[in-house]
């Protein structure tokens, strides 16, 4: 109570100064003011392409779905049916890479939440898919429809966070209907651009359907736009599953995205090199972009990789190691040798929101930013490899998301910034506290930390020798006690009601796999 | 004791593998593979550059030392002996950066660990300069003789601290005696280049015949290497004190090197936007070097800068701010537009080696990388804006370094490592455990975590569930326990001994102010 009282007192005092973290417009969209790093040079990076060229047209792909395959035979693909392998020729390959967007409008409830999808674009999504939760409170338990729509509102009340993801997986929902309760938790809650799960063709369809009414949208207005975004994992080594195939189709047809994203781990489904690794990623990524662009030219597609090590100790995926970051940045060389936006990620193993966790996180998402990553995903609340989202991590991340969305902000140097007047006014050994120059900026000068605390020890000790995720405890609780939907949700709930209640009556719809 | 011997466990199959990130050759030379970041455009930073000589020139330093003002007056510079501002012309600024070196070599104990310092190296520093020290098991204490002896050998125990420098301040030990203690320490202990303070005539002279006798050398062949290293630090704004000026022209005059270091705090003792602190940092840096080229024409003398912001809701020095990146990221721009190897700083304000603290240093780590700092200081173990060394903070920030280190290393991708032909050999859906191209280079694969742990959630329950900090107790005591003394190192204790009883016998030497 006393901490919800000091949290209270805290952000009264930000919001006296006019200005709020959370809430800060300059984090809306973003531009990386960096230039992208490379780990290998511009001919290996062309030879890794060329490698995965004969990949897909000498070794093939294994793909599950008919209708995949069907199609991939139509654009002149070699197609084994007895094995589903499909041998895809470079010519075909190329031409999907002429067709698919260089840059993708993103759109959102709020107009002001648009997002421009394509290189040298700055996004970030929460961590995504996992199975629990964690909170300092509850402890650790299995993902439920609460901790989804919690994570959704933390995702909708931070700036930073630019797309929505399903943070926790609504475990206690039957999967049949989950998709409803999913849709919904994001159009009643979020105005941000949103995410369907590809889990089949009637729920990907029933979602769209939501979306339009959600959103007031006809069916031409929907298709016009891209207003869901979905992400395919492969099955690596060289595999395309029933509904990820599928959703690769249904997406390119609707005009929505489609982000292709194999999950290779160096040393176990993938080659343990990174430039191995690096090579089957491609490979595997090309011929999702070659489904889609096969599917409807021009359709919305990203590239993708999420390709770290496995833990020689624990066989566990690693996140924020040497490796992982070499990978993210030889994603982006890859990405940016095709010309297409890419989706990146970053991510930590630890079990804990301790330092372990922010060291693997803060060092993967330097391994994005320096790749030049369009989006990157699992960027705040990962905790076990994925497995656990949790609360104080979540917030503890969106610190370092911050740090890095106030770097992308042109830094004044004009002979008034520089302040020579100023210095001439201030005695050697003196202070500047009083100084026009210093009057004139301090309210909005520095970035105004969410949950670092730089008082010293004494201080420190006397406010209750707190460790940084018991802060965020009081942040998180704290920002959901406060959330309220913003105005572009008003009245969803309405419009949702009729079709969910109908479509739950006649049973739902099915996965497929 | 279970720690330990969990400790021994891990250690074991760590040498079974034969492979040990504490003594990887790897690490002990590194360039950087980063291209530098900027976050000014270059016709700004020469304005800073311009801006900075202005201020010399126009406004002068405070020199408090009576040589240091003659032989700046006799380089030609203007002197008001009341007020004791120096006012440095930019021909004698100009006449100093072309004749400080671009290259420095320091010499070490080992020869092997002798390092280039110069533009595109990347060494790291512990943290330094702490007037307290904590760890887990003994908690938070001032500083003693044995805390400074228990961090030199950590330092000395991992190969990606290549500097030695004062981590503990050794309050137990009188101040005019505490020289002999400090770098005795070093001599005794460790291998790599050391560190002297600048606290007086008597205590560098005296510190400099130590390296001496201890190295073996005489007096031309200590004058002929840069065996010693110093930090400078101006007392921003615009002042120089006694024992700073003195340090200054004695390394000089010894052809030792003067690592010139301002301390701005923007928004306190430097103007509040990043680019007027750089000003006023960059005409310290400036007369700081001038200084060192009159006293010795080609002297050894870095360029440095400490520039961050202060938080402004309690007055503490920020760390992993992004101004504090933007600084870093500055500095190097105006290191490189004079073209001298430089020296930054990463830190953290966390009282604890927590979430806060991990973060807060692996951001500003990545600030010192991005802007192609020659040595980043304070790179492992600094806790509350470097009021207390922390033990545990060590351990961890060295897996932070060795990291990076990696990031060194070329990574292979030549038609061998991308492994086409293993990538053919597993079916889809398979795995690539037992490929020969796997099996040749598992051992050597990956960076192997000194503290991370990555075993899922059960295991760790198992294991006691552990923070990270918690397991960096265990390293640290198994790391002090097995230290010795490098060979390198036998027979100094014998040959100091005399000098040092002669010299307590003779009362010390006094400190200068």
């Amino acid at each position: 109570m006393e901490d919800l009282q000091n949290t209270r007192r805290t952000r009264g005092r930000r919001s006296q100064v006019d200005r709020s973290p959370a809430t800060s417009p300059a984090y809306i969209r973003l531009s990386t003011p960096f230039v992208p790093q490379s780990v290998y040079s511009s001919d290996r990076i062309a030879a890794i392409h060329d490698g995965a060229l004969r990949i897909l047209e000498e070794l093939g792909i294994k793909i599950l779905l008919d209708e995949a395959r069907q199609a991939f035979k139509a654009a002149g693909a070699r197609v084994d049916e007895d094995s589903q392998l499909v041998r895809i020729g470079r010519e075909i390959v190329e031409s999907a890479l002429a067709t698919a967007p260089r840059s993708i409008r993103l759109k959102a409830a709020n107009p002001a939440r648009e997002q421009d999808y394509t290189l040298g674009s700055m996004l970030f999504m929460a961590g995504a898919g996992c199975p629990n939760a964690f909170d300092r409170e509850r402890g650790r338990r299995p993902g439920d429809l609460q901790g989804y729509l919690d994570t959704l509102r933390l995702q909708q009340s931070f700036d930073v966070i630019h797309m929505h993801g399903p943070s926790v997986e609504p475990q206690d929902v039957p999967l049949q209907s989950r998709h409803y309760a999913m849709m919904r938790g994001q159009l009643e809650n979020c105005d941000k651009p949103v995410f369907v799960y590809s889990r089949g063709r009637q729920q990907v369809e029933e979602s769209f359907e939501m979306i339009r009414l959600a959103r007031g949208l006809d069916k031409d207005a929907f298709a016009n736009g891209v207003w869901a975004t979905t992400v395919i994992n492969s099955n690596s080594p060289r595999q395309l599953d029933v509904p990820m195939s599928r959703g690769i189709i249904d997406f390119a047809r609707a005009g929505q995205m489609s982000i292709i994203t194999p999950f290779c781990l160096a040393g176990a489904m993938a080659p343990i090199t990174i430039s191995g690794a690096l090579m089957l990623q491609h490979a595997e990524a090309l011929a999702g972009i070659a489904l889609a662009q096969i599917s409807r030219a021009g359709a919305p597609v990203s590239y993708g990789g999420f390709l770290s090590n496995v833990d020689m100790r624990s066989g566990s995926p690693a996140f924020g190691t040497p490796e992982h970051i070499k990978a993210c940045i030889g994603s982006g060389q890859l990405a940016r040798h095709i010309g297409l936006p890419w989706r990146s990620a970053t991510g930590a193993a630890s079990n804990l929101a301790d330092a372990q966790g922010a060291a693997e996180t803060v060092m993967a998402l330097w391994g994005a930013v320096l790749g030049g990553a369009t989006v990157t995903v699992h960027a705040a609340g990962w905790l076990e490899g994925g497995l656990t989202l949790g609360y104080e991590k979540f917030i503890l991340d969106i610190e370092a998301l911050q740090t890095i969305a106030e770097l992308t902000k042109p830094e004044a140097a004009d002979d008034d910034a520089l302040g020579f007047d100023a210095i001439a006014e201030v005695s050697p050994g003196g202070h500047f506290f009083s100084t026009a120059h210093t009057m004139e900026r301090y309210k909005a000068a520095f970035y105004r930390p969410l949950v670092a605390d730089l008082s010293n020890y004494g201080a420190w000790v006397d406010a209750g020798s707190k460790s940084a995720d018991q802060r965020a405890t009081d942040i998180w609780k704290q920002t959901l006690a406060e959330f309220q939907a913003p105005s572009a949700c008003h009245g969803v709930e309405e419009r949702l009601e009729p079709f969910i209640r109908s479509r739950e009556d006649a049973g739902g719809a099915p996965l497929e796999d």
